[in-house]
Formats: structure tokens, sequence, C-alpha cells
């Protein structure tokens, strides 16, 4: 048996000067709530408040990042009876499953999601054994059973788990009902929902009529024209905001913002309802929603995120049988510095909009996003983002964004996941690496142990808070 | 109170091994006398040699560094009273101006800024408090009286920073009056110009015709051709190499180089004469200008730079009321391989011709750069640039290139700056990320101390005078 | 005279921990039997077997890592003697040729050749000073007299290194005649070809008609249409398998796949056979050609290879006179996420098929490669290649890929070179790269030592056999 161990100094580097100050800045804010404000957990879990089904349904077949690595490796989904696009499962033996998993456990050494798994083991679940395929079943049993008591119900993780508040993400068309009947049943954990209007304004979304169809009837209005397509998004954005919403998301394969005249608007708004709009039209649709929904914020004061550059579902075989979100979606170059100059233009000098711009090209840290952030009063720069959520992707975007943008121009942590188990393990990977990243400028003597302890808290804490207007 | 402090063994990593061998290396060439052979002081303090008016037009109103940092965080350019493109102040009280840089002054913390500022506190001004909100004022005084003494006159201040030489970028249309008058004055301080045409050779400049109008009175030409446009440019490359130059200056969006035909340089030059040139003209017309300078270089022998990738100007609200140099350009993606085959083909191999090349996008250090480096005798490598100028730019810097290029095809530092007084400040800063960057090599064993020792010198000042035949 | 010296920690990092960590795993495969899995050693050397001829011949001549940096110091090609296009050489004193290197020896300070020399120098030749200007000729005298000796002759030497396969690339038309006699030899030596068919495949290839007559006069068959040059490539993939074959490589600028029409195959070849072949089509053919190859190793079996992103021969003035490989190869930025889809889409999900994938462009690690090699089952990450087959390069390679594609998605080390000799020294860097950055992880306590020893066991030797089916 290997014992299954989390040093206390993990992710600190060994030289004792850097370790020895990350220790003590990490110690300042190891206790700190959480606040998560972006990420993708599905909120009926705390109204229904019912037990998680077993570990397979917790860790495996929900989480892509776990998934497609077993696929690289020539592992099925259908062996691991991931979901179906149809909703469909071929009802395999949980078990089964967790016994490949534990067998390929190794293939995560160095990963995140190794990390996290590490993690949530032992602090959530209190294993004391590595994972290998000859203690699956126990240690499933062991899971399985902590699952099943009242105290992992997903109301009382949320408190084990010290978060303060959490974020969804929502579609422009949801009604929000999970949202109201949490704050509605007096259970006092925070879960408020952001406004994601993508399905609505990427015209080339193959459900968008159904999608408008659906947005006018929220909204008591007829969508025929550009203009009320327009008004009706306000409503729901005030909707939202009613709800408890600070913030919107806006998830684009480019992030080129250009305003369209109102006629041009129109003429492609007409031609998408007659199912005829070209990618060229749609693309210059999405830059347009880019510059109305940053005008609508700068007037209702919504946090506006940016998610630009995932190459969605790439491989057509796997979104073909399961759908989106199955671990094929693949970065691609990210162009910036002009693609937002006209947002930056019209409304990055308002001081009543943020715009908060995150990349999967880390290329653009030091070469785009840090200069613009570094100058423009609106824009700030979301954390690493996705694949670069880990221990050395968050470590090079801090070397890489902090002598031009500084701290202040960042927003702190998003941990952005499904996985509602995890959020500890990545605050915690998180704020070891700022810490760690500290550590290192006072170690070079850059800043000193005073200046260190207030950023930590600030990157932690306040900064998240500010930005996202909470 | 707070302390501030340099700690004799800043910027060096922490690992005894590495910081002892940084620190002997430092040793050998912290006293070296400073070449700035690229920068931006303006000449004509010397001629004056008047004191500087306050801290505060000191430290802050001329440098877009400083200010871009505030701006992003909401301080308006109104309230710290930078001049406006028409020369304009709002005649704010220089002790508020700098009441709000003191109380923001944490933004600074791990930035260059704020190293070379804490640099120029101590080392220049023995300071010996963090600045903040409290003690603004005291400091203030402390500054302002120092400048007002016999000591801190420009000319007096060339010696106590240890300045070899110094030189000034100036336009093709300069009459060089304050270098003259230096020289004339018997004083010995060495500063000298660098022949810098893009007001004349960028034909979307918009005041390129008066320039050239200038041009041609500079040079007693009627300057109504293409041709006469090129003996009007040898002509003032003439004059500066008679008046202490070595080197040229070319900065462009895009390092496109492109020679055109007589033909086709005439039409698009009588395009712009008569003020119909398109965007497409104007980018072969630089193109075409880069060859031409490559080829007077050959012929001259100045040494021939270009700083290519900045997207200048890029707020227009900022532009329109204060004009250039505003903290809002921003890189942006830039190509090397195949944008500089053609001026490489034509020139590259030829032993007569040296040029410099510059990069705002770190991409290029391996990929592009240190190859073509690594391979074209006349073909050297600029060090990390602008944003990059830091102890984290340089340090990525050596990292990438040194494997491919060597030591021996980069030139050395420049601190390429208007901030006449933390030019030791920057040359600290570089010596001491060459030096650590070298004892990180010993301390692997991949070079030993006696070669560290020589190539910490040629770094510091042989190559840098090569480079740029000094 | 200055010592040359090994040390036994050579690139480790000089922090305790890590390098503790990395002594223990770099000693688990220290004397590892070296499979190299991709190179370009001539295999002619090991039928005929005869003594190098000399120093110069061994370490300069044919090695472009090498001339280059002379090169780039302004040293003609013509005083280092290198071989000309047409075979001509200039009959420079070989010794006259080393004392310009060893007077230049210092030009190498931390670039791979230093460090790859300087192991061969001590660890196969048994020098004891730091070659210079001084020591030149006597330090020839004592190489030459080894390379005279038998226990330096190339099957000698081959055991010497510990080298336990070698591959070689080859090209479609070539008849394997030396691998055959190897084999028939009775030498247990295994040295195995590489199927390359880039001269064939590449209609802007000067020599393609000749190349397409040679692969007709081979396969018995007139190439006539492409449908009869694919049967060709057929029977040339057959034959190279049956002759030890189980690996082809791919050199393209861009990795652009897309799979033509027939009608569109035939017609651009009948354009190329015809002599009236543009550049767009080749690019297209050269994009369907490896749709081809991707389809043929899926029946096959052979691991096929891509090398993108060389812009070749960049210095016209040299390729003219010297021809290809004289170190005017030079990167560009490369595109995978949307050039790769219709191939991975394809063949991609297929269990019969192994794509190993290398970039010249690092941004591309993180952002492209690892995801997609991360998702895919048939795709493999190949090593850092070329100019990042380095210290830094292979450190960079691991730091930005393994958290999204694990070790497990990766190929273990090439050391891909024509320099005989310098094979082991290659292989050292690399297993002390990854006994290293290993070592780090285990310092971080991210991975513990026992999950660092199998993976550097996978790595060195594991991984390669798995990945080129050896």
């Amino acid at each position: 048996m290997s014992t299954l161990k989390l040093h206390e100094d993990r992710f600190f580097d060994s030289d004792s000067a850097i370790r020895n100050a990350a220790r003590e800045l990490f110690e300042a804010v190891k206790n700190c709530p959480i606040i998560s404000p972006h990420g993708h957990v599905d909120p009926s879990i705390f109204v229904e408040n019912k037990p998680f089904p077993n570990p397979t349904e917790l860790f495996i077949s929900p989480d892509h990042y776990v998934f497609r690595m077993l696929y690289s490796q020539g592992i099925s989904l259908e062996e691991l009876d991931i979901p179906q696009r149809n909703g469909k499962r071929l009802g395999i033996d949980s078990r089964k499953v967790w016994q490949i998993f534990a067998e390929n456990y190794f293939l995560f050494a160095g990963t995140p999601s190794g990390v996290w798994l590490n993690y949530e083991f032992i602090k959530v679940f209190g294993i004391e054994e590595k994972l290998n395929g000859n203690n699956a079943q126990k240690i499933y049993d062991l899971i399985n059973d902590k699952l099943q008591s009242e105290e992992y119900l997903p109301r009382n993780l949320f408190k084990k788990l010290n978060i303060e508040l959490l974020t969804t993400t929502d579609s422009a068309t949801d009604n929000l009902e999970f949202h109201k009947k949490i704050k509605d049943s007096g259970w006092d954990g925070r879960v408020i929902p952001c406004f994601r209007p993508d399905a609505v304004t990427n015209l080339l979304n193959p459900t968008w009529k159904d999608d408008i169809y659906e947005l006018g009837k929220l909204t008591s209005l007829e969508i025929t024209n550009y203009k009320i397509f327009i008004t009706a998004l306000e409503k729901r954005r005030e909707y939202f905001k009613a709800n408890g919403a600070t913030s919107t998301d806006h998830g684009v394969i480019s992030p080129l913002t250009h305003k369209l005249s109102e006629r041009e608007s129109e003429e492609i708004f007409s031609k998408a309802l007659s199912g005829k709009v070209s990618v060229k039209d749609a693309e210059l649709f999405t830059a347009n929603m880019l510059m109305e929904m940053a005008r609508m914020s700068c007037e209702d004061g919504l946090t506006m995120q940016i998610h630009a550059g995932s190459n969605r579902n790439h491989n057509n075989i796997i979104f073909e049988k399961y759908g989106l979100d199955k671990g094929c979606d693949i970065p691609q170059q990210t162009e910036y510095t002009n693609n937002l100059k006209e947002l930056l233009n019209a409304y990055g000098n308002n001081p009543n909009f943020t715009v908060i711009v995150f990349t999967l090209d880390e290329t653009n840290y030091s070469r785009e996003l840090a200069p613009l952030a570094g100058h423009y009063p609106a824009m700030k720069l979301g954390p690493a983002w996705w694949f670069h959520d880990s221990i050395e992707g968050m470590t090079r975007y801090r070397h890489s964004v902090t002598e031009t943008a500084g701290f202040y121009n960042t927003v702190g942590f998003n941990d952005d996941t499904r996985a509602f188990v995890s959020i500890p393990a990545r605050h915690d990977v998180a704020r070891r690496v700022d810490a760690n990243f500290l550590g290192g400028l006072i170690a070079k003597h850059i800043i000193d142990l005073e200046e260190g302890k207030k950023i930590i808290k600030d990157l932690t804490y306040n900064l998240v808070k500010k930005a996202y207007k909470l």
C-alpha cells in the first residue's frame, strides 16, 4: 500500500527563503471563505439536496477533465458509460467504471486533475491510500458510505467546504427557478446566477430559433426584429439582476468587437430568422453583440466577462454521439489588441464599466492583455483559465502579467468548475500558487513581507468582490 | 513608518549556489560606466542645465509608465495634470498630484516602475521610508530640496549617475542644435544623436507633408519625387554621422521588408505628395524604406535598429486630448521570419552591415529571432524591450534566446528611457538579471565561473560598444 | 590551462531537495540502453566501418549546429571548407579549420552544441582541457589518434555508446541497400529505416519529376496518374516495413490536412507532371498526402511523424552555393488546432493509428498540442525538437505540456542527429532534464519519489518503444 499524503508545504518552492515566505502568506488566507464568482455547478443540487449517487457519478461521469485523459489513452467513452447526447446510458456497473479509473489513476500524475482529486480524497473523504487497481473497490465503498451520510448532502458540503458565495452560469432563457427556490427555502447559502446569452447571440447555434422563441416567451415579446431582440435581452438582464446576478459571461471563438449599423443588424437578424445566415454574418453579429452587451453593462452595472478562443467540439465523432463538453474543446490562437479596440474605445474609459477578459492563448498575457489591462480603467484580467487553471498555468500567468498589469488589474481566482467537491481543492491550489509567487518576490527582495501580506489578502478576497461587485 | 531598503542581493535567486555566483559576477561589473546606446532623454537639458522643476515634473508628468498604471485604476489624466497635446496644463498643484501618486504607490509593487523608483528614491535621493499618503509631502520636500541644489543639475547628475555615453533619438528633420551646443560648450559629457526618420518614411503620418517640406529645407532640395527624397535622406544621414551618430532607428508596426521598383516607389511617393496614399501603399512604402535604410547602412556603416510591433495610440480618447506616448501603445502579434527575409537576403551576409532587431512579441525570441540572429552575420538581437525591460522580461529573454543565438549575437542593454534619473536604476536591474542568469548556468554546471566572468563583462560593456560601433 | 569537467550533478537545479530527487531518478536510467527512434545518421558508416577521417570532419563539416554559430559571427563557410552543393571542397587544411573552431569555442557557452561537445570531448575522447586557440592542435592530435584506433570504428562506437537501436531517415526512393547489407553482414547492431516521402509528396521539390521517375522504376510502375502514384507509395511502405521500418516521417511547412476528391488529386498530379503546378496546388496536395499517409498508417500500422514549421533555406546565397541543411532553416508560426482537424476527425479515434506531432513553435505546446494529445487517442506529442532540443527547451516543453497531456501522451526522446558521436551526449541531457523536472515535482510534493521512478523509466525507455512500435 502506498500512503496518500497532502504535504503541508505542497506546491511551494523547496528553497527555504521562498518556502518560508510562502508559508507565512498562505497562513494569512488559508481559512478565508471561498468566493466563487464564476462556475458551472448545477444549482438544482441545492434545491433537492439529495445525496450524490456514488463515486463514479461524482468524480468521473460529469468531469470531462477526467475522462478526456482516459479517452486519450484508448479507453472508450462507452466503457466509462459517459451520458450520451440524448441522455442515454449503457448502464455499466459504476464499480466497473471506477475500477478502470483506479487502474489508470497513474495517468493523472503531474496534472491538475490529479492534484485536485488527491485533495478531495484526503481532505473531503479521509482516504489514506493512493488509488489503484487493488484498492479500487475498498475506496469506492469508503467514499460511497460518506456520500450517503447527512454530512455529505450538497447543502452541508457547501458549508463544510467553506463557501461564502457560489455563482452559476445560466442561459438567457433560464427562468432561474432553482435560484429562486434556494432563496425561498430560507437556506442561507448564497448561490447567484450569471447571465450568459451565447445561445441567442451566436447565430450559428443549431437551436437558435428555438432559443429565440423561448426568449420571446419569457419576455412576452414577439421577437420579429433586431430591435425587439435587444429589448428582450435588456429585460432578461434586468430579471437576472433582480435575482441576484452581478455579472454576464460571453463565450466566443474570437473576441472581435464591432458595432454594426442599425440597418446591418436588422438585415443579419432577419436573415437569421429566415435561416439564411452566413458564417461571416454570424461573426459580425457576435462582434456586434459584444458591443451591445458592453453598452448594457455601462447602463446596468453588470460586470462583463469575455471567454475567448475555444474551438468547441473539435472531435465530430464524439460530438455527434455525446454532445457538448466532452473534453474535445481545443484552444486556438487568439488576438485581442485589434479585436477589442472598438469596444475599449467606446466603453473602456467608462467608470461604470468592468470587463474581465480571459484567454486560452498564453502568448497574450504579456503581449496584449497585461498592456491593455494596465491602461484601460474598465478592463481587468481574468485568472488563468481552463487548461491553465493549474500550478504551472497560474504561475506562468503571474510571471507574465504582473510586471505590466500589476496585481490590482487582476481579479482573484475563478474555479470555473462543474465538479462541486473540487472547489476547495482548486482554491487551495490558487492560494498556494499566489503565496509561492509572492514568496519568490520576497526572496528576491522585489517586495517585502508586509507588502506580500496585503497583496495575498487582496488577491484571495478583496479584488474578487470588487471586480464582480459582490 | 516602513523602511525603504535596497537589499544588496536584490533580484538574485535565493538559492545559495546561484546567489553566490551572481554576487561574484555582479561585483565584476557593478561599477562599470554606463553606455546608453538607445534612449529618449531630451538633449536640451544638458544645454540649459537648469534644475528639474519639482518631484512631480521629474517622476510623474513625463513618465507614461507611471501614469498609465494610475490611469488603469481609474485616476484621470486630468487629476494628474498630464500635459495635453496642445501643451495645455490645468495648473494643478504639483503637491496634490504627488499626494495621489503616493497614496497609490502600492500599485507599483512587483512592477519595473516600482523597482526603478525605489532605486532612485534611495540611491539618488537618499529617501529612507516607503512612499505613502502620510509621508508624501515630507518626501516631496526632501526630493525637491535636492533638485534645487547644484549637485542635482543635469550635467552633474550625468557624472553622478556614472554615464559614459548617452544616445538620444532624433527625427530626420532635427537640426541637432542641442547636440552641437553641448559639444561647443566644452562640457565633456558624451551625448550623441540617433537618426530616426519615421516621420518622413511613414506616409500615414498626419504631418508627413510638413515634415517633407522641412526635410527639403534642411537639405536645400525641392523634394518633388522619390529619387530626390532618397538623396535628402542620404544627406541627413551624412549630417547625423558628422554630428556623432553611429546608428539609425526605425519604429514600424510590421517588420515587412520589400524593395519596390523605381517606378512603384515614384508612383506611391507621388500619390503621397498629392495626399491620396492608401494604407496598403503606405505599408509597402515602409517595407521599401527599410530596404533603402539597410542599403544606406551598408554604405555609411550606421548600425540599423528595427523596433516593430507597437500598435500606437490604441485609446483614441486619450490620443485626441493628450497626443503620443501616453501609455496607450499596445503590442500586437509580429512576424519576422518571412517579413525580414528580403532584407536579410539582400544585406544579411554583408560584413559592413549591422541590424539590431527588437520585439514586443516574446513568442519570437526562440521561434524566429534567435534562429535568425544565430545564422545571419549582420543580424543581432536587441535586448528585451519596453514592457519586457523588467526582471521577468529580461530573464525570459535570456532563457529563450541564449541556447540558439548564444550570448555573442546579443548587444547588451538599452535603457530606452525618457526618465533621465532612472538610467542607473535600469542598468542596475539589467546587470543583476544577467548576473543571476549566468549564476544559474554556473549552479547547474553548464558554464563555469571563469566563463561567466568573461560573459558578464562582454554583455555589460564590450558587446554594446561593438554593436553600436562606439 | 582551464580544466574541462563534467560535473556529476550537471543540469540539475542546485536546490538540494530538487537535486537529491533528480540524482536518484537519474541513477535509475543513466545506464539504460539508448533507443534512437528518429535521426539522420548515415547508415553506410556501419557497412564500410571505416575510421572517421579526422576531428574536423567529425565535429565541424557535417554539423550545421556548429558552423551556423561560427557563420553568425562573421566566419565564412569558405574558411570552414564546408562541402558545397556540387560536392566541391576548397581543400583547406583540416587543422586550420579546427584552429578557427577552437579560437571561437567560447561562442558555444550556454548552447546545446557546447554542452554536447563538452560531453563528447570528455566522455568519448578523454580530453581534460577546455578547447581554445592555444591547445587546439594538441587536442586535434588526441582526438585524431583515437579516431584511427579500432575502438573508434563506427560499429565499435555503436556498442561503446550503448545504443540498442538506431533509426535512420530515408527517402521513398531509397533502395535501403545499406540497411540490407548491415543485416546481411551478421553484425548485431540494430539499424532500421524510416520512410520519409517528402521528395515525392512535395510538388515544389525542384527534382520532383526525377524522383517520381525513380519511384516508378523501383516499383515497376509507370506513374502516369495519381492513382498509380498512390499504389507506388503503398508498395514502398510495404518494402520499408519488410526491411524493418516501423515509422514514417513527414516534413511540411504547414500541418494543413485536407482530403482532395479523386478528381482534384488527379488534376493537380497531372498539372505537376506537366510542370505547371501552382504554390496553392502544391499546398493542397501536401495536405492531401498527409491524409493519405494517415490512412495507410491505419492500414499498415507504421507510426506517422509530422515535423512542421521550418522555413527551409531562408538564406538564398548560402542555399545556392551550399544546398540544404546549412543552418539557414528558420522556424515560423504554425497552427495545429484547425490544420490537423480533418486528419484527427478521420483517423484520430482509430486504435490502429499513432501520429506523433512535432513543433518548432513553442506557443503550440500548451495552447494546441497538449490539448489535442490529451484528447485524441491516436495523437502523441513528439519531444522538444531541433532548436528546442536543449536544456531550456526540454524544460519548457515538460512545464508546458505535462499538466494537460500528462506524461503518457508523450513519447520519450529523439536525438534527431546526423552527428553520430553526439547521440549519448543528447540522451544524457534529455534524461537529466527529465530527472530534474520530476525532481522539481517531488520537491514541490506534486508527485512522490515512487511515482517519479516509474515515470522516468517510462519516459526513457517504455514510451519510446510503445509509440514507435519497437
